[in-house]
């Protein structure tokens, strides 16, 4: 096994049922309950470790039904339905007998075709250039990764004055990492919540679901390497109780690997 | 039971185990299967009459496994875990013994909170002043729309010049109809495969997943009445047989009732 704190993270073992005994990682701890990237990652490594799975992963679905108590927990990947070059996977996190988290994924058999990318990468300083930033929440996942933000940071002071939710940032694990699907997936969930950016004001939260469509496929992950990726995120509506986003993530070199939308609620 | 024809398609009967029989309807016929909308109404249909129920629908989440067969289908919505003011669903439609849609939903209590649309509906004729749209295609489920273009129409030359795939329209049910959370969700889904827009050409298109955040609640829906909604669509990648998009519907007052996006295989 790698020796990477991510990798440690995502390991589980496959039991005689098919299903995945995975466990929470202290590395990767919230506010409450784990990182949701770290449990997103475990239910897509769920997927791309099954003895069944059919080519590579194209979208994900993950919802968080219950903050995840320190310890282990069982994953069933179950392939619904396989196609000749698609399939579809149910996928279900239990943790004492409770569901913890659900998915849905999909994964192909993929080919050349015309393509282009709709989304060009923003217009951004070169991450060297760009301060590593820092949270006002010392939680420890967020020590696991690289982050550095060109618009829309942390607020530095908590005065309900924001009007724009837009964030853009280099990020990238820490340590520095090869890209491949399971940290791919933890990437699209490091945007700090927008409602933070967007008013300035402190409020609990937490992630519902998160939808990821990957547009790359593994050689290109693998192209990518351990450098950095811009992120962009942005709301689209808050309301009673709840609010979205959409993001992107590009690698350095402008290819827009993923994007992702996800769904948060938050207190106020 | 409403004579509309809206109503008869995500008619279901609920069985004593709990799972729903539904039926494909002709009204609703898509090139190869039914229209996907109209797949995913019924998925959320199931939720929405099931009486374990709590709350109302927040997210919902649809995967197109197979296309289905004239005739009829089970669907299973299941309750995978209920918390105090919030419920997760794991839903799956069989025909014939094989999955052909699988899903995931979360309904809640919705609680008045500070709220603001970051997305404004972009500033566009009325739907009065704007003619009726047509595609090329005939499909019958097509004419149980009112489709009003602002931009981004189906091409009316296929001459593999376009070079945006946005799309603007006004659109409402045909009839009219009362909005209500089933007919949002189909009609999340009325937009032209973006790659015909993009590329002005025909090529073979599938739906392949697709996930709405419903902003509004069943007051704001029904608030809404049978006016019409803007719909605006925009891609962000086409790489190697899938495009996704990304999408938001305001009601004629410009409230953002929803946002969803969608993955899309295509040929070519």
């Amino acid at each position: 096994m790698s020796s990477h704190v991510f990798d440690q993270a995502i390991a589980m073992e496959l039991q005689t049922d098919g299903t995945f005994v995975g466990h929470t990682s202290p590395a990767y701890a919230n506010m409450v309950g784990p990182f949701g990237g770290i449990s997103a990652a475990q239910m897509m490594n769920a997927v791309l470790l099954h003895p069944q799975r059919l080519g590579e992963p194209v979208s994900l679905t993950i919802n968080f039904a219950a903050a995840l108590s320190h310890g282990s927990f069982v994953i069933e990947a179950r392939a619904a339905r396989t196609n000749r070059s698609t399939q579809h996977w149910i996928i279900e996190a239990r943790q004492n007998g409770e569901t913890v988290l659900t998915g849905t994924a999909f994964t192909a058999l993929r080919r050349d075709t015309w393509g282009v990318d709709e989304d060009s990468m923003p217009l951004c300083p070169a991450p060297q250039q760009v301060p590593k930033g820092t949270g006002p929440i010392p939680m420890e996942w967020v020590k696991r990764y690289e982050m550095r933000p060109v618009a829309g940071a942390m607020p530095e002071v908590w005065d309900g004055s924001g009007d724009s939710s837009l964030t853009q940032l280099w990020v990238r694990d820490n340590p520095p990492r090869p890209l491949d699907f399971a940290s791919l997936t933890a990437l699209c969930d490091v945007f700090f919540p927008r409602v933070f950016v967007r008013r300035a004001t402190l409020v609990p939260i937490g992630t519902v679901t998160m939808t990821i469509y990957f547009h790359a496929d593994l050689l290109q992950l693998q192209a990518s390497g351990s450098e950095y990726l811009m992120g962009q995120a942005r709301a689209q509506a808050f309301r009673n109780g709840y609010f979205d986003h959409t993001a992107q993530l590009w690698n350095e070199a402008g290819a827009l690997l993923a994007t992702t939308q996800q769904l948060v609620y938050y207190k106020s």
